[in-house]
C-alpha cells in the first residue's frame, strides 16, 4: 500500500515565507519516518498514518500559534492502484479494521479521538472523504459522518464536506480515524482537507 | 443532479482581505446563474459547469493579475447521492457524454481546450479526479490523464495528482473537461483542485 499527502500551507501575511519556514521546523522529528519532497505548489509526504497525521497536526498547530490567519490544504490518499507498494506505509490499524463491522470501527474511532492529546491550539477544519472502487461507497461515507457527529469536534455539515472545530489534537485525530477506519482497508480512499486558524471572518 | 464547489482564495499578503474583496467582484456576472454562499472557510457555488468554471477562472485570473502570490483551492462535486436534484445544474455536455466511448469523449475534451479563450494570465494548477461508485474507476482516471497529456497545458504527473501550467483560459477549461467527460455522466465525480500564481519558489 502507498499512503501519503500533498500538503500546502497558506499564511495570509506578506512575510509568508518566514511563517512557512518556521512551521516547517515542526517536520524535523518526522523526517526519518516520512519521505518529504517540496515543489512550488505542495509538499509530498509519504509514510504510515501515524507520523503522517502527527506531522500535519504539528505543522499546522505551529503556524496557528502565530498571530496570522493561516490555512492548510492536504490531498490525502491511501491504496491508489496507480502507486507502488511502499513498506514504510504499513499500518496495523488498517489491517485490523479490515474485518470489522462499521459499528466496531466507529467505536474504535471515537475512542481514539477521546484519547488524543491536546495541543492548546484551536483550529477549524472541513474535509471530504472519498471511497473509490466500491459499489456502496455512500454507506461508508454516511457511517463516517455519523462517527464525526459523535466525535466531540463536529461543527456542522456543509455541501460536499463536514466542518470540525476544536483543539488541533482531537480534530486531526478525527480526520485520521476517518481516513483509516472508513472505506475498505485495502481500497482506494482519499481525503480533501482544509484547515484554518485565526480567520478574521465571523464564524 | 447537484453540481458545485467549495472555493477558497488565499492571498499570501497582509492585505489579504483587500485582494479577496477585489477578486470577488469578478463573480458579479455569475450571481444570477450560481447560488453563492460564503462562510469563514470557503464559498459555496452551486450551478451548471458553464458558469461555475467560468467564475472560478475569472476570480483566480483577477487575483493572479496582482503582484501577490495567490493560491486557490476548490472542492468540486457532481452527482453526489447525498445532495438533492437541482434543476439549475443541468448540463448538456454531461447528457451527451453519457453514451460516448472514452476516445470520443477525449477528442471532444481536447477540442474544447483548443477553443478556450486566452485570459492573458499564466497560472499553475494541480488536481485529482475521483470517480466513485464504479468498479473500474481507474480506467476513467487513466483516460483522463491521457487527455491531459495531450491538452497542451500538461506539466507533469505527481503522486496523487496531475500538474498543469499555462494561460488560465485553457488550463481551467482542461479541468472542466476532466470534470464533465470522465466518470459516468450520472455518477458521483469530484475534483480536488489547487491553483497557484506569482509564487516566489523556483518552478
Amino acid at each position: 500500500m502507498f499512503i501519503g499527502a500533498q500538503l500546502s500551507l497558506y499564511p495570509m501575511a506578506s512575510d509568508f515565507v518566514g511563517v512557512i519556514t518556521h512551521a516547517l521546523g515542526e517536520l524535523d522529528p518526522y523526517r526519518d519516518a516520512l519521505r518529504i519532497e517540496t515543489d512550488d505548489i505542495s509538499t509530498l509526504m509519504v509514510g504510515a498514518p501515524g507520523p503522517l497525521f502527527d506531522a500535519i497536526r504539528d505543522l499546522f498547530a505551529a503556524a496557528a500559534r502565530g498571530p496570522d490567519h493561516v490555512a492548510l490544504h492536504a490531498t490525502l490518499s491511501r491504496g491508489c492502484p496507480g502507486e507502488p507498494d511502499e513498506p514504510s506505509c504499513r499500518c496495523e490499524t488498517l489491517t485490523v479494521a479490515q474485518d470489522q463491522p462499521l459499528a466496531v470501527r466507529s467505536a474504535d474511532a471515537l475512542a481514539a479521538v477521546a484519547d488524543a492529546p491536546l495541543s492548546g491550539v484551536e483550529i477549524d477544519v472541513q474535509f471530504s472523504l472519498y471511497v473509490m472502487g466500491a459499489d456502496r461507497h455512500m454507506d461508508e461515507i454516511y457511517g463516517c459522518i455519523d462517527f464525526l457527529k459523535q466525535s466531540g469536534v463536529f461543527l456542522r455539515s456543509k455541501n460536499f464536506c463536514t466542518r470540525l472545530r476544536g483543539d488541533a489534537g482531537p480534530v486531526v485525530e478525527a480526520v485520521r480515524q476517518a481516513f483509516l477506519r472508513f472505506g475498505p482497508a485495502e481500497g482506494h480512499v482519499t481525503i480533501d482537507l482544509t484547515a484554518s486558524a485565526n480567520s478574521p471572518s465571523p464564524r
